[in-house]
């Protein structure tokens, strides 16, 4: 355990935020995360917990700080693990030239192509170290646990929620990146991290995999702005049609006047933290 | 009018946030301000406003962003005003050298002494002029106007409300510079604004305005976390002996936990929007 830093820690809510640094086994480079614990887990209570997950450009504290959640986290007793979006200073050529591709940009995804292949493996950081290392340090329960995301972090949590199930008991998310293969973001990001092959798409598509019947046992809660001004990529009518298709229960809300941003987050963050709630304590 | 830009706008729990730029007459340059508009201002309702001064190193955005304190004003239908901490791109010699000096650093006061007195006037400006503005902008309650704010900027507050207490109904402050004319901060920005004058400095000193008798007729809301990295910097004790000596009557809350941060204003900020909102529908 000598290789955890808690960077920074304040007392938040009666609970406390802190983020931490550790070497990270899937990524193999120094990553930083936030997490929130509520007040019982300082007494050494289990809790459930919700990881979040952020946007292109986005760092582990970006939700944290923007989204309003923590209030709602300590009203419902519930613990946050915010991870960064990306690997940060791997020594890859042009890492850091793109705000869609490299650092800021992982997708949540394993790059199999070089060069990124060494170190873009956020679906298994996200999905397995990270999980697993949160629950070592802190008294989480591992069996109540949800995902929540936005944008490129909306499509992380859909992704974790249909390819593994069993990890996660509930998702929501806002603004996600449904149908990432047919939109540019999606396809810059896929051909750099996984070159030509059409597989390897469409297992990190959400509406590719919903259309191929893989579903999440709970009601996916996701919020969409309809002023929001990446609407045309982010294919929220794709999604809603592949879940009819595929048999999945969605709850897709429409808001007329809300954009992208974490004023929209804001807006609706007590909602989400209810539908995790409820999903977890059941 | 013509000089008023609105550079953003954001739906925001079913009101309206905005960052506007402007060609400030006190500053003698552009300067920008958020404001959060609620929807009964959207529907023409003239609304109470709680102005909000961020501290050393913020900008107009920072206390919109971090301190959670929209979903409170959109609950209680007050709209919110957010300046700026300094003018910006004066051209004075080493205005963005310093932290704690020139721009971010605006203390919002009225500087007198060269190169300063030529632009740094920020108690004119938050005082007057912005209320002004936007109050002709946006349909705000000028009879209905509160006051909050945080480190410097809770200082801004305090000495608005002891000085000026017709302009305010309501103040409270996070972690407010109580006594600056005792500490290096104060001592640092007095001296390069004023000069030596003693008179200034005690015109701007929110204890020694309180120890001459200026006081404002409502109830001061403070709270303090005791971790405060700057605890000793900003003498709460001595502005609470400052305030019974006066006859100010002042709520100071001590926090154990807490630190300077946003994440210590977030866990109290909905009790602050109570107590404008109290003071504001008297």
């Amino acid at each position: 355990m000598s290789d955890i830093e808690v960077l920074a820690h304040h007392a938040c809510f009666d609970g406390s935020l802190r983020f931490v640094r550790h070497n990270s086994q899937a990524l193999g480079v120094p990553a930083t995360f936030g997490v929130f614990l509520p007040k019982e887990a300082l007494s050494g209570q289990k809790v459930p917990v919700i990881h979040l997950l952020a946007g292109l450009t986005a760092t582990q504290e970006t939700f944290l700080i923007k989204a309003n959640a923590i209030r709602f986290a300590a009203e419902h007793g519930i613990a946050l693990v915010a991870p960064d979006t990306s690997p940060r200073h791997t020594g890859i050529k042009g890492e850091d030239d793109s705000y869609d591709l490299g650092s800021g940009a992982g997708f949540y995804i394993d790059a199999t192509s070089e060069p990124w292949s060494h170190h873009y493996r956020m679906e298994t950081y996200v999905g397995e170290e990270l999980p697993s290392l949160t629950e070592r340090l802190y008294p989480l329960d591992g069996s109540r646990r949800g995902i929540m995301g936005h944008s490129m972090g909306g499509m992380g949590a859909l992704l974790q929620a249909l390819k593994y199930p069993d990890r996660w008991k509930t998702v929501s998310a806002f603004a996600p990146i449904c149908h990432p293969s047919t939109v540019p973001w999606g396809q810059k990001a896929f051909d750099a991290y996984f070159g030509g092959d059409p597989m390897k798409w469409q297992r990190c598509d959400p509406t590719l995999l919903l259309r191929s019947k893989h579903t999440h046992p709970s009601t996916i809660l996701v919020d969409q702005g309809l002023m929001d001004q990446y609407l045309a990529d982010l294919c929220p009518d794709a999604l809603e049609a592949a879940a009819k298709e595929g048999g999945q229960s969605l709850e897709l809300r429409r808001h007329a006047a809300y954009d992208h941003s974490y004023w929209f987050i804001q807006s609706f963050i007590a909602d989400h933290l209810t539908h995790h709630a409820k999903g977890l304590s059941a």
